[in-house]
């Protein structure tokens, strides 16, 4: 192996980087033959570059320090694009080390030859092309600390074949530092949102990002308490902390039906590390904003300001500091019983969920009941799907599982979603990562029929609809799980569902459970859902009542 | 449906387009709402975009024109990357169609917003986001044209959510004009290059693109006949006619130990819709111009030019044209028996390939072998991997038969690359396509091993190989295969193989076969290679018998 490939591996351990998720090829030979020089980078292969991107993000999320990948020129790195996508939205710390040709090869344009940084900036914070040995270690560390923030971010460094091939490392390069402390709210900021809450008339804090973690989600409960407040959270956070214990709160729906229920008589909204609500889509006729009409947005700390110390000083403003924060008291759903549902599924891991658990959430129509399920479960955190782009719960459960050996992780995916990144679950399998998948087999893409309902109404004919069905040929994800070294099981009632998330749950290694549902809300009238939503047996809770009054006046 | 949506799709089957491979989202809705209105466009459901753009090329190299697909905007695009990049340097035609939020959404910075121009000019010949819904269809017919060419290439129409909504479909266009015959080549063309074959002592001809069909290559059969000189062909064809009947050519081997071996000694090379030969990859100190340095390359038609016409007036100058073109005969491997191996597969398709079958071939390292073991079989298709990036073989496979329903398809990929676009699988099986999958698991990147074994020697540790290590855990293709819908068999010897392979050919529908064999190439060293070739059993074939000459002079 090269002195320059050793060094910089060295250079990233020494910097904190300890994990590489890898789809090598051969012009990253070198970089691989270097692994062996560097105890402290754990090479994690994957199959697809998707996992690979994607296992990245959910590390990042859970270990709060960035993994590296390892990427093969423009077409691996395409091939991972969807999920550092998301990782982008996530604002989390992503660093790329991606291969290229040696520079004397682009003379011949050889079949793999592309525009690599092109592709780069579609995701990246901070790209380069790194042009000799001599500067790969401090063009790493300037990645590093380009993907450390703030704000946090995809750093995408291309490495040519020579550059990793070489003898010269350079001169010593300093240690890269520690990402700086956000910087503190100006003092207008707190002066209006307080304004915002205590004169507005109903007012709600909206908490994104760090905000939806411990310390901001109690000072955060302490100004609902002083303030009458209502909190809720943004659609997709990249990491929440719930369950019994902390603040509830309440997520913004994805369907801008369910939203404008949440939202209704709000007249001012103080946004914490969170962006003004919009609607995940737009639609013929409808605004883009959520926010009802006479509802005004206050920024009190945007995404990489500190948002801890805008909610202690918002606090002290308003004689909250002392306030006892209103915390979710522990409550189970009671058993589901019967052939399964989307609902019994939510309902079982509601009631089934062990403590510190990681709960990735990639199944759009099917979990919709998972947060009133899982509210007064034992605290946990719950990742989501912050770009939309499918293909994401799979690998995000293998780079959190990675990062927290001690906890269980729980994904559950939709069929449709799973389809993508499937081959995360040989790297499950590969690793012993300790991993519960549950595939919500529905048959089809229940979100889209749910969109293509809302679009063309009763019109959309079979041509159009069998775009959105997965039922044939069927899907075995049982068969699938077990052919890339997963051990897999059907549930078709929720006692076989219960039996085989306990034992999954018990058992070390990944587990598969296809739980076999009917077409949930895909199968539903759009202009029922609230009326479903209302007939809930869980727990009361914010969104539940708020539907209920407004369904049934 | 929208009478802009409705009208676009009319006017794509109006100018030919037969075929969209769809993988849609929210934001294409109303496209596909609009399916229902035009039987003429059969849409193709496939479960992740690197299928849906790997068979919109396979589709494109056999009924030689274009397919449209249908994707969800940037990150939809980026999953089918990979693939347009192999359909980019197949140099064949792809129309695009890429949702993307509504114009008025775009203020909101939505979850899955991002910079879809950005990537797709990573693969396309022409980009352009549409408008509005009255230069919709026009903008479509401008993107088929751009796609046709020539040269023809990959075309991607943007297209807002908004503007697919609308109901202003525009002034009424003309239909797309027939792509114009591409140029003729410079009579200096001509007269170099028969100076070339005459003058410059052991020449070869090197054929590429449209030059690797029937008519050029008996014209440069003639040429070769008259003049003495070898026929060869690139690398990676897109399309290359062969078997008995035709004349035959030798490919230039991918490892360039091996080519150096077929070039060697070769004064002259005349380039025939091809570019010089150069390595897929380089290496330290080796060039990668693969010509040996007393050899000039000599260009008669570039990719674009009319190959069939240079060669005809080529034939013509060297008084060629009444020539007996050399023709391969037909020829059969002899069975294979005992413990299978990659050579054995090959070998047995060979002996087993039926008339007019189209062979994708994506299995790198193990189907080294092939083109000696199907020289003689009947003439077929040869389709290969363009561009160099993985996961082609499978969706290249789906395209190919809904192209040619009456023609049987087999792909051969390897293990490492079958995972990537695994879900071409279900596609086939839900539209009945007769293709016969033969997986090559070798449980290894076999052709990385090598690569590693190349640049690192004996000096790689097991941490370094594990990456391209596939056997743990082990993968099981037959039973991925059967969780897609595709019935899968697992062989271990020639003669279960042989038996599965005829049965697959004999029946309706896609199959897979998992074919064990040892870590064929990955396990040898490579000074070995030449040695190995050189004990082949089958016909004489020039790269062979070259090799035999070098090896054993």
């Amino acid at each position: 192996m090269s002195e320059a490939a050793r060094r910089l591996l060295r250079t990233l351990a020494d910097a904190g980087v300890e994990v590489c998720f890898t789809n090598p090829g051969t012009t990253e030979i070198e970089l691989v033959a270097a692994l062996d020089s560097e105890p402290r980078l754990r090479p994690v292969l994957t199959l697809f570059e998707g996992v690979a991107t994607g296992a990245a993000d959910g590390y990042a999320r859970m270990r709060e320090r960035p993994a590296a990948t390892l990427l093969h020129l423009g077409c691996g790195l395409g091939n991972g694009l969807a999920n550092l996508h998301n990782a982008r939205r996530a604002g989390v710390p992503v660093l790329n080390l991606v291969g290229d040709h040696a520079s004397s090869h682009r003379a011949y344009d050889a079949p793999l030859q592309s525009d690599i940084e092109t592709v780069a900036r579609n995701v990246s914070a901070w790209v380069r092309t790194c042009a000799s040995a001599g500067s790969l270690c401090s063009d790493a560390l300037q990645a590093l600390a380009a993907a450390l923030g703030p704000p946090a971010g995809v750093a995408t460094l291309i490495v040519p074949a020579d550059v990793s091939w070489g003898e010269d490392a350079g001169a010593p390069v300093a240690p890269v530092a520690q990402p700086a402390r956000p910087a503190p709210v100006a003092e207008a900021a707190i002066d209006d949102a307080a304004r915002a809450l205590v004169d507005a008339g109903p007012a709600a804090l909206l908490l994104g990002g760090h905000a939806l973690r411990e310390p901001a989600l109690l000072a955060a409960a302490r100004i609902a308490e002083r303030s009458g407040a209502r909190l809720l959270a943004e659609t997709f956070p990249t990491r929440m902390e719930r369950g019994a214990g902390l603040p509830a709160v309440e997520r913004i729906a994805y369907l801008p039906e369910l939203a404008a229920v949440q939202l209704d008589g709000l007249r001012s909204v103080v946004l914490v590390g969170a962006r003004p609500p919009a609607a995940f889509f737009a639609y013929p006729g409808r605004s883009g904003d959520l926010l009802p009409p006479a509802c005004t947005a206050c920024g009190l700390a945007a995404a990489g300001d500190d948002v801890d110390d805008a909610l202690q000083r918002l606090a002290g403003r308003l004689g909250a500091r002392q306030a006892t924060p209103r915390l979710q008291q522990p409550a189970l759903p009671r058993p589901a019983r019967g052939s399964l549902s989307a609902q019994k599924v939510c309902r079982e891991v509601g009631r089934l969920l062990p403590q510190q658990a990681i709960v990735v959430d990639e199944a759009q129509t099917s979990a919709v009941m998972l947060p009133l399920y899982t509210a007064g479960a034992p605290r946990h955190d719950l990742l989501t799907l912050t770009g939309g782009a499918i293909g994401q719960g799979l690998p995000l459960a293998v780079g959190a599982a990675i990062a927290c050996p001690q906890r269980p992780v729980i994904a559950l995916v939709g069929d449709g979603a799973a389809l993508y990144t499937l081959q995360a679950l040989w790297t499950m399998a590969r690793e012993r990562l300790h991993v519960v998948c549950v595939v919500f087999n529905n048959r089809s893409y229940a979100i889209l029929n749910l969109e293509l309902q809302r679009l063309a109404g009763g019109r959309a004919a079979a041509g159009a609809r069998s775009q959105f069905d997965l039922g044939e040929p069927p899907l075995d994800f049982v068969r699938l799980a077990d052919g890339l070294g997963v051990p897999g099981v059907r549930a078709a009632t929720a006692e076989e569902f219960a039996a085989a998330f306990a034992h999954a749950l018990a058992s070390p290694g990944p587990h598969l459970i296809e739980a076999v549902v009917p077409p949930a809300i895909g199968g539903l009238k759009l202009r029922l859902l609230p009326r479903l939503l209302r007939r809930l047996d869980a727990m009361p809770r914010p969104l539940a009542r708020a539907i209920q009054r407004k369904v049934a006046p």
